[in-house]
């Protein structure tokens, strides 16, 4: 089958083998894949990862090895976190931290930059008849997003600052706007930022060195190390600073500022499915302006490069025409 | 009067002015103050101080200043910050977090290491009758300490890892294993983990690199910036982190392991009075194992020194004494 393939460098192979479900999991066709900033990430080394990149996709399930078989001929798509389903953690609904995890195109196990992939059939989640590809491919990194409202209860009166009009960044002003709270979008793109403006979400240049304002809430959506201490200029005392970027590198950070200003810091990484399903079924999250562009899966590493580009928000690949 | 200065060096000066009360203040005479690993790193540079250190004290009101008479003559300990009293901060009970305040000898606030101090009266606490002044003067870092329970619910079944075995990590250790939960005391000084021991409290040596054990929370006490890093380690996903420690510098930190966890870093600095209190007058914590040595103030410069020995745990100067 054609693949992505990462060894140290990022190729189309074309002969690629196509994987074979082990028990308990399923077979997906992969229809439509999105490039996501850790895809980037992993191609700068993160988690040493070899193999097939890409976890956010929508495939049909062609077979299926010991699990439901009504699964087959299914429209889903998938939870990225493969535990061992055997640890306390995974046994207390939590295995997303399963030591032994794999994770879809991150860590250990061929990912959707591929005509096909396998995943375990309980991580699979049917989409919505009325949810087009191009949508329901936002599902994973909307969960991702959700997660920061089952970490941090943000009230209506809150304030609330997103560092990053990437993606992320601008999915999390969509959904966190939607609570009541105040949001501004703090990011270094006019063509971003107006996405969040066309929303009746407040945006900021972060070229201006004078901007000062506190925030009940910060959250950090850079993909860079350097975000994390604005973020800290940024937060209220006992305020709460929420983190979403997986940096491939270290920062300097001084925690002393958090210790006086009371700071909490909160880590945050893959989230919810169910709301995130539901949001953009009921159309109440409308992914459709991050979309910059449809690459057809041949031109997988244009598409790779074209995310790079200043500007671009989300790159789709489609793997749907032959 | 007598007052340890610095500016840069510390000396004991012989000639330095009594204090005046602004108006709502109170003139305090010390009666013992205790020597803080905040006052080292005053002495390094911490907030670029000038002046008196010092803001762990017992003393005796000698008079007021437009405030409640009936102060003078009581034996009182003080909160340290003091807010400017109008803005959003001071006046929704935050004033320990004001922009404008000050510190007892921290942040341009003349502190406790002299024969006299102010304080705004609304600071001041009395001390119970039956309670030494020995013991009295740990409720501000015993304050400072149960500032933990008040940010994180530690539940009866956590599991606790205090790192450093200081006073503040001894002093965590002995409220935090109250609770319920099973608290492990990490430190490197023998001499120090024996304290916590003596109080069935479980300790590690620090010195283990092969410890691996991970914990629901972990309290950064060991006032250094590597601290934070250990701490990380021994997080469990999930897990909350409570930074105690300002250090003077900027520590290296791995932000994408905070992400991939989930883990919560949680600030923690001055904290509640009234429990503090009430737990030294009702002997439900027993500072007394924690005193080292005892420096008449005429030797204060000693005191210092000997702060900073191996083994020494809280070093007290007595002011009663002419």
């Amino acid at each position: 089958m054609k693949a992505l393939f990462y060894d140290g460098s990022l190729r189309l192979l074309h002969d690629y083998a196509r994987p074979v479900p082990s028990k308990g999991e399923a077979l997906i066709r992969v229809l439509v894949a999105a490039v996501c900033g850790t895809d980037l990430e992993v191609g700068k080394g993160y988690k040493s990862f070899r193999g097939v990149p890409g976890h956010e996709f929508v495939g049909v399930v062609e077979s299926v090895n010991e699990a439901d078989p009504s699964l087959v001929g299914k429209r889903v798509t998938g939870e990225i976190n493969c535990g061992c389903g055997l640890c306390g953690r995974c046994s207390s609904g939590m295995e997303k931290h399963c030591n032994e995890r794999t994770t879809l195109g991150i860590d250990r196990r061929d990912g959707a930059f591929a005509e096909y992939l396998t995943l375990p059939a309980r991580n699979l989640w049917e989409i919505p008849a009325g949810l087009p590809d191009e949508e329901a491919v936002f599902i994973e990194p909307l969960a991702a997003v959700y997660e920061v409202l089952e970490q941090c209860h943000v009230r209506p009166g809150d304030t609330v600052l997103v560092l990053g009009d990437g993606p992320v960044g601008l999915l999390v002003s969509f959904v966190v706007a939607r609570t009541g709270a105040r949001v501004v979008v703090w990011g270094r793109h006019e063509e971003k930022l107006r996405v969040a403006r066309a929303q009746n979400i407040g945006t900021r240049n972060g070229d201006d060195a004078a901007y000062r304002e506190k925030f009940d809430i910060v959250v950090e959506a850079t993909g860079t190390a350097e975000g994390f201490n604005v973020a800290v200029d940024h937060a209220e005392a006992r305020g709460t600073i929420i983190v979403k970027s997986t940096v491939a590198g270290r920062g300097e950070i001084d925690l002393s500022r958090l210790v006086v200003d009371e700071i909490t810091v909160v880590g945050s990484r893959c989230g919810p499915f169910a709301p995130a399903i539901s949001a953009l079924a009921r159309r109440l999250i409308d992914v459709r302006p991050l979309i910059s562009a449809v690459f057809p899966f041949d031109r997988a590493l244009e598409a790779f490069a074209r995310t790079e580009e200043k500007g671009v928000i989300k790159v789709l690949l489609d793997l749907r025409q032959p």
